[in-house]
């Protein structure tokens, strides 16, 4: 019997975002050797992407890896598990059904798992983060929009064709906020995102004239700037936050109803605005959950630093039984 | 290596109500050697209750199974897979945290399996039924309540506690209609179950005066009676049936963005209404659906007998792997 030095053995992590697209090559302790980045948006064909990010990455990989990498993981907006595929991506310049995984083993000459960027996040926090040891958990990222990840006995729910875990689409408030971009009514995006978060900001700061709100020009209404009026115990900003958290909450009571996770995991720049956000969301999650699901889950925050999770994530593929 | 002829291999399915319990012999073909019943509400403490059923299920397992059985499998509400207990079920006798699995198996000396009555049905669909060869599927059962069983990569999902799929309690019209037993508001099982069919019938009857469901008295409005006036074309009636299709539509397009399944099957008495319901159904969950989910979930009636489909069921959790 051969013992593997787990330590030497890495994983290229590539995160497709629509402006950047970020990557790394990471051991299996989750530490990253070395990492870069390159414009997503520049790349008028897959195939001209995938020539750059060999170009970029192949000397990274010679220089710290002795036997090369053991696979590639992508985290990639609309991504198919099955498939290898990005599908119909509305943030991504590349059109149509896109087989990316092959294009990436191509030109590494190496196997590459896909799934979309909420998923790899939930992999990651598994593997890495606040989900160690856990077999059933809930993680949902709140940035510019609501995505998801959901591990049941120990497994990424990948669903029957590799889309499952679309939680920010799910109805909150039936006839409610139509969506900007999906046109669907009272989706949990439509509220708990960052943009979500900004439109209540702004209806509400039109509400009352002597909120600290009306300090600041119009594009300058967001998450951030709510966080800081809210620190200065502006009643408005701290209500915007209370909204968005009982929306949150009523969603995430449903989500537990589902599939009965041991936590669920929040990460993403809109968890900034920490209790202002996760009280409401405590108190109505319990609110609405039947008596058997009480003061059992706990709602916690990611532990995996911003900037590296997603990279982190997507490696975490590579290591996925 | 020996052969073994499964068909000889005998399972002891039991499913407990409120009122009876139901137990049958089935071998892996799904075929019912011999079934019986109980009274479950005439057995003060679980001990006279199991005394009760081993009296008159031993002689049959004697008679029709040459080697004894491979198992038992109890289907039961508030049953615990991980824990073999039925923890505080409102509907039964026995009060508390009883562990029902030790009793049967100290008394029958055979292992015992539970979960919910929901979860068995669908575990039934999947061994013997309309979900055969699925392996991502949701079973919703319209019965006097709205229970749920979840089926994500071939496994049913249990959850960290054993308590997962309880989709009737997931809220569909945030304070909306309070449910009569766990007092949450807009509850799936406030509007789609037999009980709360009833209450809109009553409701939209109160507003039309001239709907043929004013010529029932109050307690013979049921679904049953709702769909004998929609197959005489009454519009109220069939209205009561398009407005429990909707709440139904709008839940089952969340579900299926949680865990994207190949199918939904329905189950249960109300599903005798058919296509007063199917239709609505269908319609409003598209309509709620990202369109990467559109058009590929196929909604389908349980192909069990409904008489035999409990014991079916909970035989299954002996075969589950």
């Amino acid at each position: 019997m051969s013992v593997v030095d787990l330590s030497k053995e890495v994983a290229l992590g590539i995160d497709i975002g629509g402006t950047n697209t970020k990557f790394g090559l990471v051991n299996h302790r989750g530490q990253i050797l070395t990492k870069g980045s390159l414009p997503t948006d520049q790349y008028s064909t897959p195939e001209a992407f995938v020539d750059a990010l060999h170009e970029q990455i192949q000397p990274l990989i010679d220089e710290h890896c002795e036997g090369g990498i053991e696979g590639i993981g992508v985290g990639a907006p609309n991504a198919n598990y099955y498939r290898g595929t990005i599908e119909l991506a509305p943030n991504l310049p590349w059109k149509g059904i896109i087989n990316f995984a092959d294009l990436m083993t191509a030109k590494f000459n190496s196997p590459c798992k896909m799934t979309n960027d909420a998923n790899a996040a939930a992999l990651g926090e598994m593997m890495y983060g606040a989900a160690r040891g856990m077999k059933d958990f809930i993680m949902i990222t709140l940035g510019t929009g609501v995505g998801s990840g959901i591990v049941s006995g120990g497994n990424l729910i990948y669903g029957h064709d590799g889309f499952a875990g679309e939680l920010g689409h799910t109805i909150v408030k039936p006839g409610g906020r139509k969506h900007w971009s999906t046109g669907s009514e009272g989706s949990l995006e439509a509220y708990a995102s960052a943009t979500g978060i900004a439109i209540t900001a702004k209806k509400m700061r039109a509400e009352f004239p002597d909120s600290m709100l009306n300090q600041y020009p119009e594009e300058a209404i967001n998450s951030k700037t709510v966080h800081e009026c809210a620190l200065k115990e502006d009643p408005v900003a701290v209500e915007v936050f209370r909204y968005t958290g009982q929306k949150l909450g009523e969603a995430l009571a449903n989500f537990v109803m589902f599939s009965s996770p041991e936590a669920i995991l929040l990460f993403g720049g809109v968890i900034k605005a920490g209790d202002f956000i996760l009280k409401p969301a405590k108190l109505h999650m319990e609110r609405n959950l039947l008596p058997i699901f009480r003061s059992k889950v706990r709602l916690v925050f990611s532990e995996l630093d911003e900037a590296d999770a997603a990279i982190l994530g997507a490696s975490a593929l590579v290591w996925e039984k």
